[in-house]
């Protein structure tokens, strides 16, 4: 209880188990750094979606062999960022979750209790599983908060979530009103972007959406601004945030 | 020089004499608490629109004396408020404004170095003056930051613009993404409402307005608040927030 | 003041000649015939982009002759629908409105004292004077209703706005939450549009516009209607409804 | 069957029990008034999720305690609205619908025949229940016309729904399209609001709802009216109206 | 193999057996004398929602018979198309589709290999199924594409999908994007729509469908055209076009 | 006449000089490459608000010559591109078009009959100069349409209009529907970019954006492609495309 209010945490909620690092990546990695507690949970492990160069290796190719090689790599990932990690292993393609697993989510919240909550976007018509790991994360989100939801024990507040960029934004109806500086992260965030072995085609266009992002998160910087930005992740808030002041 | 990189400052664009005080007097006292120079331009005293209370005091009156009673009351809010305000007295219903305006507003953009600027919404269907005055705000913040206007002077960076709350707010698709605690000014926003004798039947509905984004407020909040919010503004915001935590 | 209280009326603000009755024929009938006094006004006679007939009839052909030709033809079909007419002259391709226009079709608000207003959809990618008319008549609405612009005149309450059918709804953005079931004048607005020689390509298109719209109002009917509707008109709100039940 | 074309019926939708009496007491108090046998029905009771005065009463308190205080105060309710209530117990938080509770609602709509429907808005990121009963609204409306289900049986026609108003409207991109002035019937609603005794913290904030929607109402008006509106409730429809005329 | 790269093939999936013929009938007989092979999916009979004129034949007609009297009627029209046809059985008002069903479609994809697909719209508050076949046949395109799902069978690419026009366009938000001529092969599709000799009262309102927006493709073209357009149909692209170039 | 029909042409309304060079240097070189004229406006020089390089030089700077230095730029990197190029000097920062200005442009668009055209994006809050150079193509080439409007003059068809990539895409509700592969020409077009000397900070990034569109049109394309696209540029259609298949 003490230690809810004194420890920061976050928690991170991916469809498969490489969406975190290429999409939230800096983001673990900067508030790991800072001191927080950062959890991710992988709904699934992207078997059969996102896997391609593994199922390629030959026919021998099992199920079982692709899941653990990509447990294995989000687990070197989420190492570098610094960030706890656990799989509910839903399988992907499509991926489904039925009301055991939004309580099984909802615990995790009271667990975690987390600051703030990212995941995807609400919206992606190449790739089903992500608004559906985004409903999950809301409707667990909200169980959480209930006090009638396994009464007695300390329920959530009212974290903030932020849903990552998807692969192809504008097609996705995302649209980002947060540029976060990830620039002093970038090295650990390229350094787990390199474990997803199976996907390196995937490399250098997340490296370049770091960029990109990094040259719109300057020019939107307000005048007291010291930074250097090099590389920055976009985030679309689906609250309003509560502040004390507008700065 | 020295100034603008230790003294913050906010540019409140407001269509009419009263606008600012209704919709953002509560940032206005909070800031002004904390430090900042709040800067108000009235574009016009809304004598025609937003007046009708001394129009109808008799058929004597001239738009010289309403503007001349709109103008008295604005300053003694802005007093109260505790920020600086000057008159464009471009005239209302409708406002219109030329290139010559545009640069007299650039200028003013200039001048404040604003950290951010607080003006109306993007849309709204009762009131034409209101978006006129957001689109002004806007370019002119563009052409302030451009090095070929006016060569040589310090141009501005990129000050955040939030929107207002206009009267009917899902009229004008104007959806707030920052609520803000202005429960410590709320009597010096009160006061300052109290100074619009000509609208008192605004007295109340803009009270309620801020309770009900107060208790919207505390339902966004996270965990770690202490805050006991009871009054709250809302704002919308046109560009991305850049941070370094989305805590 | 008597006769406000006791005579209904309609303005229908209509930025080529024949626009009122495409578009807003049935509508203009059915209260003429339900006892309305309803008024046209149109901004321009579309010489230049609604008149290719009239000038492929040869190089002699000028433009007064062409508006000459268009005015009558409006006259026609108004005394058919059963409407007063006036006509503003502004020119067409482009339509263009300074402040003494903005006035001029206030001051019609005045006189009239609408009890709804007809004009043209928010959008027209096809047709930039379309949305600039109907701008144009949701400011002079708002000037119309300041106790400021003409103080000492009566002025005008909220009338309500109806948006009518623009050639290619979807591509305009248009969404009718109005069918309005003109089939009993249906035969006076087909005669009105056989007033518009110059347009007969277009006669069919909206015959089978009003069909359409017959049909869909018949799927979107309450239990109790006994109504066989054949021929309807589509209109999109602007403001909220204000009412009593909720039949 | 005659009864049916000489009664006229309402049916409200409501995800929790409270639901129907903050959002759209004023229009079953009104309706009923008027005349109409208006319907609950309360999917839940909102034990789980709405209840969380009565869980804090201490450990002993049971879910089936917690759902015996809701439905009597959704009965009190109810009797003073003057509406007939029933509860489908489905469990919230989350609420799910399967197959027999589709046709059981659609069930409802065969034997109320309603000439018009309430239910929730479309979206809500604070309460995913909300939704999910606006679709089963829809989906049993649906079902309960088409000729095929339960051959034989009379189906219903195609009753207007409106979406009453969520808690927080803009985030739920809820905007009202009809304001219903409910100011005769405030004192009912009122002491129908008092009824939920475990959600005290939301009377006065429905209060200011009612009174915000009056001004708003008031503002809308057209010339005719000689209502002194005071309390109002906002609705968003789905369907368009079908009517025979625009005033 | 060889085959897929050399014939070209199309995918059509219906939510009921007659919604391929209203909606789509012009591309599928087009794409037919182009030297398409169409394979159209139709996930259900429509024997609830869209046979109310056999349901009133009499208290003897059971699903049955219905279903049977609909499977020939939309064989006959896939005849006349040049379609092939095959009919899920899954049920209607409401459809519903689990994991198994989702697998039968993605089997169909990597069978059929379309170079395009044809589906219902993303919304329809008037017939949730459509919008469920929608999400089913864009879900298993996705899956049909993973190498995952059934490992070492070959992929699709990423054929465009289209959706088709839903019976009240504006209130699906349904929004055309391409305009298909099918002047040329209407005899068929008008000749494939008097096969639904249970819903003759929608052959006059869909050849209507077909003329407004032929003509509305003639005020599209571009000017090299020398088409002579007078029946087309309306299709919404829901992923980005892939170019050589832009004429 | 005859030329007319015989050549293709297109037609590029840029705000600033270097516009059409980042936003559609590719489509503007692979037109010529396929034989079409390709014809840019340049509304202004850019001289104010996109030369910020130049005006640091030094306080000697007029705005002369920043405007020569630009234009020889943009007559350079035109020619590369193969395209011919004309200025209107109408001024930066803000942009504003009379009457006489869009028939100037209206002129044009006769005269070129462009079989398409190309400019920005219908918003864009970062630059207001940019919608306001949509806003004049797109109602110039309404007027060019008009038998009215110079007549006797050949008159234009319905060219499709495409918006280029306005700089933070989300930021403007820019969302392409059209992936142009460039793969062929981007050498012209990088070459066509560093004749941007002035701007040298953007020539990354927009390498980066043709990048970026490069892997996402090869995500879209359907089975039978063989094209290896490494750069693309994405496009915003304005109006339905018309088309005898679907492929």
């Amino acid at each position: 209880m003490t230690e809810h209010t004194t420890k920061k945490t976050a928690l991170v909620v991916s469809a498969h188990s490489a969406d975190f690092v290429w999409r939230a990546g800096g983001a673990i990695a900067l508030h790991s750094t800072l001191g927080y507690d950062v959890h991710v949970v992988c709904l699934s492990f992207g078997e059969r979606g996102e896997s391609a160069k593994l199922w390629r290796k030959g026919s021998s190719m099992t199920e079982e062999q692709v899941k653990a090689s990509r447990r294995e790599e989000a687990h070197a990932a989420a190492d570098i960022l610094g960030a706890s990690i656990e799989f509910f292993d839903l399988g992907d393609y499509p991926l489904r979750a039925d009301k055991q697993t939004l309580f099984r989510l909802a615990d995790v919240y009271r667990r975690v209790q987390p600051h703030f909550v990212l995941t995807h976007s609400l919206q992606d018509p190449y790739n089903y599983d992500h608004p559906m790991a985004t409903n999950l994360a809301q409707e667990a989100r909200i169980i959480a908060q209930a006090e009638g939801y396994r009464p007695g024990e300390p329920i959530i507040g009212a974290p903030p979530v932020y849903c990552f960029e998807p692969h192809q934004p504008e097609q996705c109806n995302w649209k980002p009103d947060v540029l976060l500086d990830i620039t002093d992260v970038w090295d650990k965030k390229y350094q787990a972007i390199q474990c997803m072995a199976g996907q390196e085609h995937l490399w250098e266009y997340y490296t370049r959406v770091a960029q990109q992002r990094g040259v719109q998160a300057k020019r939107n910087v307000g005048i007291t601004s010291t930074r250097n930005i090099v590389f920055a992740e976009g985030y679309q808030s689906i609250f309003p945030r509560v502040t004390g002041d507008l700065a």
